[in-house]
């Protein structure tokens, strides 16, 4: 790119800022090649010279994709963390008790951190970010929710005026690569994991993904950043997606849903929800048309209403340009003497939105004996529950079988349960298939 | 909402933060609302009582949706400006000239200014933020670009370690409003205006919407920040959509197209083309369900790829949001004593696209007398003009006349100008009725 070049008085002024990088995996690899190929760009932007001095690795002598001095190279945490040239910590090799360790060591002589580790963030984000107000440290995690996507800096800066009501994320693109998938090719569940596995966007073992692990660390995240209240992971209820049935993926879409394993961040009257759950989305809702490994973060605050952020969740590049813009802002704070200030501690009462109030529209399916009073059954039963139906239809599933599918009005948690509860007991011939929370509107 | 409350000694620590409203319009009203609904909030992430000290207006006397203490306001725009107790401007009065005059005083006198005024910036933006840097003073326009969707923030921080390549917004919500209309309902223009009027989404003289001009500034806006060059109001070619025929947007939707009016900033090898022009969108393309008065920037950067921002464009709390949270940052700011410290200077050499270099496929619609040799004719001028063929559709018309729709594959503009230069001369009945480009696939 042609710029207006640096002259020499310039380039001999720039104060020179040294990185030590934990682990070179994907992002490090990334994170490396946009130092290096973006030099200029950063000098520009920052008024400093950024190199990477150190790195931290498990096999120095493996085969690269990039060509590094391998002088970086170490094995010895110490030699990074102990360097007194080294002013920042970026760290990518995952994990939670060694990066919490190395993180604190690197906190505790003052070496600002960049993070891309989700999981580390959900479970001490809290205590790492107190240890790096105290050391006038920098502790930014930008990379660990939606890969590319500044959806932190959104709710951080963006939106630091108005009060964040709801976050509703497509948060696992491999989830989402999964479903697309399912719904657009009519592939089952097994078809489509094998998939992704062989395309290298879910790993051998799954599980994470799929039973919506992964996403739940970013809800966590979200929710305390957006609600400025601080949350821990087990309280956020969790379901996967590894028992849908194709045919449900179908139906919907007949309903005009997709369906998508959707973190729910949602706050009324003070009361906080937190979920991660496979929901039908109305279709013309912005988040329904989000397909493949893509993420999107749907954000509704009191003034500014609804907007959504949409991007790349995962992937060497987009992620590193995640932990690279983090480590410009540390830079540029280092510059202006102010790491460390940036961080706002959660101030509001945390209170935790029961049952009886989260309310939601649930799409249900129910294998029935196609005989007379057994759709009286089913309609009393939600009569008694005080669950209104909004959309019901009947097709035909076996000989003697039928399916019922229903999609109710609002009806809290509470009286789903209790319905859900009973419902198998009031006919021996009735079977709940499914059950999946709709939104964006019935 | 329930919050750790602040003590006394908290309270009486605060340091105050005096702002000098110049407006009180829309969006003036509701910077007002937020800074006293949210003070709480406010005082928790700024560590800082923020209070409006002084409007304003031209009529005192005015019947007002909110209650503001009379004593605030003024006429005489100096007791805002020379007031010494004033730390900041929030002018959201619009215009140019006035606006810049307040602006360029408010500098001079070392008070920071946020502004929404996208006329303005557009047109002295570069001059107005060297002199806020000379006097180390904050100015943000945050607002001035799609509303409530923090996008300048997104490119200037969010992306600020990678090189944008092409941005494409759809930044005005009455043009959004209108093509949502026409393609749904297939309403014709002058109803879907009339419409827009009685809502009031568009002005009595709706000039700077429909014909491009308000988008324009903002692409102007996005192009300078997003690559770092400054480029001026009139390096962005306009064409509005007044002459637009519904018989288009129908014919694209069978093509798979959605029509919108799409500032364009596409950068290739150096060379940037700045553009806003009705232009067809590949359906699965994410801009393409951005419908109603919604606003949404489509960023692609090298190492980030694809993203999107949405949200609302315009409305009262919606900018609001943008205005305030660009004033928290002033405040945070001031808090730390770096205020002036944030901004980029352009540092890239502009050079813009020639015309044998700007490539679009193309939609284009030409009426012909139906009888042999017609197509022949159009068929070889394409290929004289190199000009290669998509998809191609022909209509009746009516008894004597057929309609012919052609994509073109990417052509470049000095081509396609050529060529329309030379259709019609070919044959005395062929007409060229319409040329849209072609965004995201063909």
């Amino acid at each position: 790119m042609k710029q207006q070049a640096l002259n020499q008085n310039e380039q001999s002024e720039l104060q020179h800022i040294r990185i030590g990088l934990l682990g070179l995996g994907t992002v490090g690899t990334g994170v490396y090649r946009m130092i290096e190929d973006y030099q200029e760009d950063l000098q520009h932007k920052t008024g400093c010279q950024i190199s990477i001095s150190k790195i931290l690795v498990n096999s120095p002598n493996k085969l690269r994709s990039i060509e590094i001095n391998p002088d970086l190279y170490t094995t010895d945490p110490n030699e990074v963390l102990q360097d007194p040239n080294i002013d920042m910590i970026v760290e990518v090799m995952g994990g939670v008790e060694e990066a919490r360790e190395y993180i604190t060591q690197a906190l505790n002589s003052k070496k600002h951190v960049v993070t891309a580790n989700k999981d580390l963030i959900a479970l001490h984000g809290g205590e790492l970010l107190s240890l790096a107000g105290e050391q006038n440290c920098d502790l930014f995690y930008e990379a660990s929710v939606a890969g590319g996507i500044p959806i932190l800096r959104g709710l951080g800066d963006g939106f630091s005026s108005d009060r964040i009501t709801k976050m509703l994320g497509i948060l696992n693109g491999t989830t989402n690569y999964m479903l697309s998938k399912m719904a657009q090719e009519g592939v089952d569940y097994d078809t489509c994991l094998k998939e992704a596995q062989d395309l290298g966007y879910a790993e051998a073992d799954p599980t994470s993904d799929v039973e919506g692990l992964d996403a739940a660390r970013k809800v966590a995240i979200l929710g305390t950043l957006g609600y400025n209240t601080e949350f821990s992971l087990d309280e956020v209820d969790v379901q996967g997606i590894s028992s849908i049935d194709q045919k449900d993926v179908q139906y919907g879409r007949e309903f005009g849903y997709e369906l998508k394993l959707l973190g729910i961040a949602d706050k009324q009257n003070e009361e906080v929800e937190l979920s991660v759950q496979p929901t039908f989305i109305k279709k013309s809702h912005p988040l329904a048309n989000v397909d493949g490994v893509n993420n999107a973060v749907y954000v509704h605050g009191e003034s500014v209403g609804e907007t959504m952020f949409y991007g790349p969740g995962a992937g060497e590049l987009p992620t590193a340009t995640a932990v690279t813009s983090d480590l410009v802002t540390v830079v540029k704070n280092i510059k202006l003497g102010v790491n460390g200030k940036g961080n706002v501690a959660p101030f509001n009462v945390k209170k935790m939105k029961p049952k009886e109030r989260r309310k939601h529209s649930y799409y249900v399916r129910l294998l029935v004996q196609d005989e007379p009073g057994v759709m009286a059954t089913i309609a009393n039963s939600l009569a008694e529950n005080n669950m209104s139906i909004s959309n019901m239809v009947q097709k035909p599933y076996s000989e003697e079988k039928a399916e019922v599918v229903i999609v109710t009005h609002e009806v809290s948690l509470l009286a789903l349960e209790d319905w859900k509860g009973k419902i198998e007991s009031l006919n021996p011939t009735l079977e709940l298939a499914s059950c999946y929370a709709v939104e964006g509107g019935e």
